[in-house]
């Protein structure tokens, strides 16, 4: 049953545990003891607030969330959030919005943001092609910026963070984390908001993680659409209308996998760093035949981004390495070339199996 | 496998047809051919295209959407719909908006439109709890009203329109369907917007159909959010970021069941009325023990609402009738009471022993 599984490097929706897959096709027709599917199960059943109780501590505990913070499950993927957030904290302010720029999402968050108001770039990785994120002496937020947004991982070219930068004292760090999200422990307390859309490593499509420190819920404006102001979710447990009951279901059990299977996300990253090096050396040790898009300091360890000496060469590469079960090579159509995302559910194997077939592929052209 | 399932009325989330759940489960862990799961895969792969294509042509067909009409979908449930067709087609406007009322859910509507324009409650049922909707002599809408809003059914009274009435001449009908869409034929040709969150009749819980009139897309106002301006749904095929890929997969599979094993709307509707017939029977032959909650022109054929004699005669006939399978039969917390919801997946077999349940349930007390 297994075995006609390829090996998934898609940048989301992406790979997910095959245990967390068979627990799901299990419960699918009918949850024991309670005889309904969880894709037709009410959202106010005991069954359900037990799986959105769990899924929240899980990631309450995985990342260590202080009490201070607020764990929400919303929907629109990031790309809402990029407007939800600024409605929330930007509207109606007098201050200005500070981005830091690393990559694509980064760009369309300033876009979106620019619409509820002031929101700057206050630095830009697009000159050089979104490259690497800035040093620490490049760029300075303002201590009276509405908040300070930043992109932790960049899927597109893949460039991550190496740790989120701190905001200054006072201003509140927010942070787009979708594509490295649980896969790594970060410093939560430093955040003001974080959010994610699941389906990278925490889920499916159809749902989007947000957390948020409760002090900053009084800054919305008053009037906000209901669905868009934070304190809807927050009051009513992500339950004042109808929530993406399967999605979340999901997240249940990819975060219990993450606790109990894997064993927390201290093991989780050193797994994650393990499977990029895997690939990031054979890039390395390819004499210039594979050239990675990141610079070093800047490299993901969720999405590996190079490209070879040709696009032909790339397309074959794609192709050749489809048919040997190693599938969704192909890079961005915006910067091309090839992306392996290794997210957490990605195996050691998977990426070993790749490596191999670049080492193959560079010695046969 | 199937006879440890029971016979779910919840109000939405639903029962779906167990030939879906079915064929869900045969492609959980892996699709065939493809090697992953529809929890997986990517939005942009080629089986994805086919979903979404052959979900929305369902949908067209069934419906008979006529070719002026865009389907989309969305993400948020009805309730983010209410500020989004308000943002859309009110924001920006002279006009108002104008609003029959014939339940909780058309109220929340007003709410919303309310803090983008003008948004005008011309007739409400709330002086009578929400018991029917409007003789024709009771309301008339404005000539140059931005939008004439009407919710086709009321789920949590159990109060459905028997046709969609019709707007003045120029003015957009908008309707929110969420709880009898495709439950029976409309005359969508009349419609400028139509609404509706999957989780009754369409699919699981997480994505929202949205059929708009193409001409309406140009009374948007400019500087909307992106994920809340129905043109990059249109523009973008509804991929401008990743949609709810396995919900709409759900619903790809319920309306294929609705073309191939129904039959159509015209079958699907005898049969939702067959089914209601068999409730509201044993309602009215019960010498008063039950009592419907609803006028008669204005019965819901998806929600049957009534109560007994006492509260604590409600209480028991929850309990006894899930001891017996029959579950989720306690009405809204709003009204009380017992709810029947029968949508289409609903089986004539599942409310028969409802019935037979009601009259021994009377005969005994």
């Amino acid at each position: 049953m297994m075995s006609d599984r390829v090996v998934n490097f898609a940048a989301g929706p992406a790979t997910l545990p095959v245990s967390v897959l068979e627990q799901a096709r299990r419960d699918l027709i009918s949850l024991p003891g309670i005889g309904v599917s969880p894709l037709e199960i009410s959202h106010r059943s005991p069954w359900f607030r037990d799986v959105i109780d769990e899924a929240t501590t899980n990631i309450r505990d995985l990342l260590g969330i202080p009490s201070t913070h607020q764990i929400i499950f919303c929907q629109g993927g990031a790309t809402l959030q990029f407007s939800m957030m600024a409605m929330n904290l930007l509207r109606g302010t007098e201050r200005a919005a500070e981005h830091v720029v690393t990559g694509s999402w980064g760009a369309r968050a300033v876009v979106e943001a620019a619409k509820e108001g002031d929101a700057r770039t206050i630095w830009t990785g697009a000159g050089h092609g979104f490259s690497r994120v800035p040093h620490e002496s490049e760029w300075r937020a303002s201590a009276d910026a509405a908040f300070l947004h930043v992109t932790s991982n960049e899927t597109i070219e893949g460039v991550q963070w190496p740790e989120l930068p701190r905001a200054p004292e006072g201003v509140p760090l927010v942070a787009d984390v979708s594509s490295d999200f649980l896969s790594r422990p970060i410093d939560a307390g430093i955040c003001g908001l974080l959010y994610a859309g699941a389906q990278k490593n925490a889920g499916p499509a159809g749902v989007t993680i947000v957390i948020v420190r409760g002090d900053l819920l009084d800054r919305a404006p008053e009037g906000l659409p209901t669905m868009l102001d934070y304190r809807t979710y927050v009051a009513h447990g992500s339950l004042y209308n109808t929530p993406p009951v399967f999605a979340i279901y999901i997240v249940m059990l990819v975060t219990r996998w993450l606790r109990d299977e894997v064993g927390g996300l201290a093991e989780q990253e050193r797994r994650n760093r393990a499977k990029a090096a895997v690939l990031y050396d054979a890039i390395d040790e390819s004499d210039g035949f594979y050239s990675a898009h990141a610079d070093a300091g800047s490299r993901s360890v969720m999405n590996v981004t190079f490209r070879l000496p040709s696009e032909e060469l790339d397309v074959r590469f794609v192709a050749e390495a489809a048919s040997r079960g190693l599938a969704e090579l192909k890079g961005h159509r915006s910067i091309g070339g090839i992306r392996a995302s290794l997210y957490n559910a990605m195996t050691i194997e998977g990426v070993e199996a790749l490596a191999m077939f670049m080492r193959g592929y560079s010695a046969a052209n």
